[in-house]
């Protein structure tokens, strides 16, 4: 990583005096920059910003993050890639390579707004088409608020493969203080894994009769963990080695009586997850990038998707080790805790050295209620709230249900499945490409007065689309995201929602069906925090609202990787009238296929 | 399957009066078809020919091919793909689309010169930029000479993972009668398989250590075979099913008396193979296409790439079965007998009854001198010998040794190790594109009065490039390919080289130094077989001759898919600018990303 310090007037110099189109090109795509570092510069009081660039390498490599042995996606051959660590107002330069041999790649950096940039926002199909093998893209972007995020490929589920790793923005020297101290941070970022690879289960779930990707064989900490049947099964026995340097148990050190936050972000392909420190209570800071009036817990609910902070204080005894646990909630678990270790300085226990006591079990995986406090006790921190618009102008009430279409299981919102174009939304619409997706827009809402959402929906049947909700530009949109029962009774599962683009105050959650003509009045507009992901609860609802003000094109579905593949996502426009010329690199697929 | 029936001057209809720039596009590609159709009917007097349309579905599919379920890449749901089945003269189209999650790809008609349209000839790289996942490509050719041909995937190592099938192209009615007459034909396809996904072999390949393929699990006729350790291997217990239907042993039936032709074709990865069909004569007749003088075997050697046609007549007692077997050959085989039925009908046997024999082991894997007098055999047959020119413009001596560069094994010619370029050629020469290649020719030659075929290299440095050698329109080339030991002693391999648009004379094999002071001399330029793969035998050299007169850039590479991804191949360029006006359709990568 190279990191440099620019000055604003470094970039006035006219690019007049270039002559060829490529050098044109060039000084278009300079501006582009310029726009957004000035944009950053206006907007937080910044007077001089970083540029830190990276050069990412893709690549097949054999990992064993859980002791076996597996063909994984790699950043420069690790698994997860390397935190992007920069300071607010900073640019961010991620040179991507792909060295993959017939597969191509996007890499979504998830939690940046992409503000002046909306074709760095890496969603293949949406805002770009994918990295070819042998080629490189470019992405640069400004990081404009602290906080922590994450990135992640977004093609296909190639996610699921490896591609994923943090993003830490730091507040910069001069600007508004966090409202929380502490010593020093650490990162920890939650994963589920497989043993099968992402094509087999891609397969599985296009397949009639469909089969499901199952539950994970192992949750990972920083991309590590153990597969407990390592030695018993016979599948694994051979490639299985529980002495691998990859899957070391992690260990964090403290120093006894400092304080240190933990910056912990989910990138689960399916897992709701409870994070905990064994012994050790935590006091949650920050969510989604956002300061949250702090509340202590004991376990974390953390669904995909997901960042938070929270405050651990080191004041237990220094001469043990403790667990840090990961545990699935929400559905039923197939799969033991995730662990990793605390360790405090000085202490007698060798930092490596299991913990006395057995991992954490987390708390009840079908409790249900506990995971909806959380949720309630997650509100803007007084001293930064944001007050959200008193009213919208458009409300859209998205119903999630499970169908069957030809055979298959999809997720569908409205009984509309979605699925992706070949042209990306962002390119076709700037050059008015006709007959790149659907034209009708999906609908606006459904049957919310007759509909049972504890029964099974009488008729499963839907309809797939790659049609769009266009929002008028700066206006004030309301989403209700109703969650239902599934295609066999008595099921309904956590869906976390993912809008790219922009953060929403998340207004409410609500048991049962979601009544138009009440629960809007219950909205919480005094302290609502701002989130970029958010869960739905089984057989609940959760109210959200955002301002259409982010030129470009934007994805929003629920972050569960086989559940977008399965048809369970949405996409918005607003103002892309506004967005400056498109870099020519985010073409060459679909209808802009070979210069067309 | 569409085919229909059209007359030439259907297509005379003048194209002026369209206007917008699409139809204007059309017209192009109407008229390049045109061109080609009238160059098929000046050139073998058809009269009228047909265009016979597939539609194919690339896509990820559970097979069990061997009993063992792995995911494989299919068309149409199916590996092998359909056999395409054409008339001389007819105009093949092909609309691809790719249905794959993240992958490309791209479709080689192996055997077809596409003559007038090189841009069909599917070579990632070379004549194309690969075919997006969402995106068709439609290959439109002449298969200009009866024969058989066949078809599979030319990108990364993806042939392997099931892209392949035959074409069988008929002499039309009134067209030029093959010297040989049967009653009904049977296809034959012969493959080798592994139960490690292409993605993992590949990522070995590129490892340092490199991690080696292996032998191949089981080998495969018409897409089936056997896994034999399907149910003691632990691994493979729980995903093997002896009586899955993807793996029942293929039937051939015969009518007793009758006289088949058996066209067989190698699509195989690594092996060389032997082919035999128990109690049965073989009269081999044809071979890459072109009429061979007959000669009666018992064991058909095939490398990887070629095709050949056997005359059988069934004249056995009708009533017990008899095994079809392929045995590896040239490898120390680590891989059973490839095995499918022989079957009367009539006879007293079930047709799908196990042979009261066991199957044929094949000859001696290292009788080097047992291939070689077959190779040798194969001469042109003599109411259809094409006579070579007498003398070549230029020879081209390629050393192929087995080098390390970086730590990785690679294999090298003249210690040039070949890398494909991210722009193709073809799109990089026609538009001038600089840098896309490295304009520096590979060396014409190399040391070979000092260098010892039978020792280890001194030095096995070497060094890649993506280099080609431009060929001057019209001139006769010779190219002789000198095997060498690898890089242990005592050690060499048996490659099957195949040129791409053309067929070449084989003018002569010998054993250990090509001298060319010496060896022209004894060249066979009286009835040389016209072929488009041939083989090098182990520490031998082979001589071919052909004619620059095709138009194109054309790869020229072993056969064998783990030997070219490491390194084993050249290009040729001629006449690139006679080509016509590209589809645009083959952009969209390397320098024309993005429409550039």
């Amino acid at each position: 990583m190279q990191s440099s310090r620019l000055r604003g007037p470094t970039y006035h110099s006219s690019p007049s005096s270039h002559s060829s189109k490529q050098l044109v090109s060039r000084s278009m795509a300079a501006r582009r920059l310029l726009c957004s570092l000035f944009l950053a510069a206006a907007l937080f009081g910044v007077a001089s910003a970083a540029t830190r660039r990276h050069d990412w390498d893709i690549g097949y490599q054999f990992t064993s993050p859980d002791c076996v042995r597996k063909l994984a996606v790699t950043i420069n051959g690790h698994t997860p890639g390397p935190t992007i660590r920069a300071v607010q107002g900073d640019t961010i330069v991620v040179a991507v390579k792909n060295s993959l041999l017939t597969e191509n790649v996007a890499i979504h950096w998830h939690g940046i707004r992409q503000i002046g940039t909306p074709w760095a926002d890496g969603t293949e199909g949406v805002t770009q088409c994918p990295i070819l093998p042998g080629d490189t893209f470019t992405y640069t972007f400004v990081v404009d608020r602290p906080g922590t995020y994450m990135y992640h490929a977004h093609y296909g589920m190639q996610r699921s493969a490896g591609l994923n790793g943090m993003i830490v923005v730091e507040v910069p020297p001069g600007g508004q203080p966090e409202p929380f101290a502490y010593d020093k941070d650490h990162t920890v970022l939650l994963n589920d894994w497989w043993h099968k690879s992402t094509y087999e289960q891609a397969a599985g779930l296009a397949s009639v009769p469909m089969v499901w990707v199952g539950e994970p064989q192992s949750l990972l900490i920083n991309g590590r963990g153990r597969f407990v049947n390592c030695s018993s099964a016979p599948t694994t026995a051979a490639s299985c080695n529980v002495s691998h340097p990859d899957c070391a148990p992690p260990v964090f050190a403290v120093v006894p009586g400092k304080t240190y936050r933990f910056r912990i972000a989910s990138v689960t392909s399916l897992s709701a997850l409870s994070f905990e420190i064994e012994g050790h209570e935590m006091t949650v800071v920050e969510a989604d990038g956002h300061y949250v009036k702090p509340f202590v817990v004991k376990n974390l609910n953390i669904y995909s998707g997901e960042t938070y902070s929270v405050l651990v204080t080191a004041n237990q005894d220094p001469n043990r080790n403790y667990w840090l646990a990961s545990n699935v909630v929400s559905r039923k678990p197939g799969t033991p805790t995730g662990t990793a270790i605390l360790s405090y300085y000085g202490g007698r226990s060798s930092p490596r050295a299991r913990p006395p006591t057995p991992p954490p079990a987390g708390p009840a995986w079908n409790d249900t209620a506990y995971r909806v406090r959380q949720s309630l006790a997650t509100v803007a921190h007084p001293a930064h709230v944001v007050a959200p618009p008193v009213s919208s102008d458009r409300t859209i009430l998205l119903l999630n249900t499970q169908n069957k279409i030809d055979g298959r299981i999809k997720w569908a919102l409205n009984n509309v499945s979605f699925t992706l174009p070949h042209t990306p939304y962002l390119v076709a619409m700037k050059r008015g490409l006709l007959g790149a997706y659907d034209e009708r827009p999906p609908p606006e809402t459904y049957d919310h007065a007759g509909y049972d959402v504890y029964a099974v929906q009488k008729n499963p049947n839907a309809t797939t689309s790659d049609g769009l909700y266009r929002l008028r530009f700066g206006s004030v949109v309301d989403v209700v995201l109703q969650n239902a029962n599934m295609l066999g009774p008595n099921s309904s599962e956590t869906h976390p929602w993912h809008l790219h683009g922009h953060d929403f105050w998340v207004l409410g959650y609500g048991a049962g069906r979601f009544d138009p003509a009440v629960h809007p009045a219950t909205y919480n507009l005094k302290d609502p925090i701002m989130k970029n992901t958010v869960a739905v609860h089984p057989f609940g609802w959760t109210a959200l609202r955002f301002r259409a003000d982010n030129p470009g094109v934007w994805a929003f579905h629920c972050h569960i990787e086989a559940h977008f593949f399965m048809g369970m996502g949405v996409v918005f426009e607003e103002g892309v009238e506004r967005v400056g010329e498109l870099p020519p690199e985010i073409m060459g697929c679909g209808k802009t296929r070979g210069g067309h």
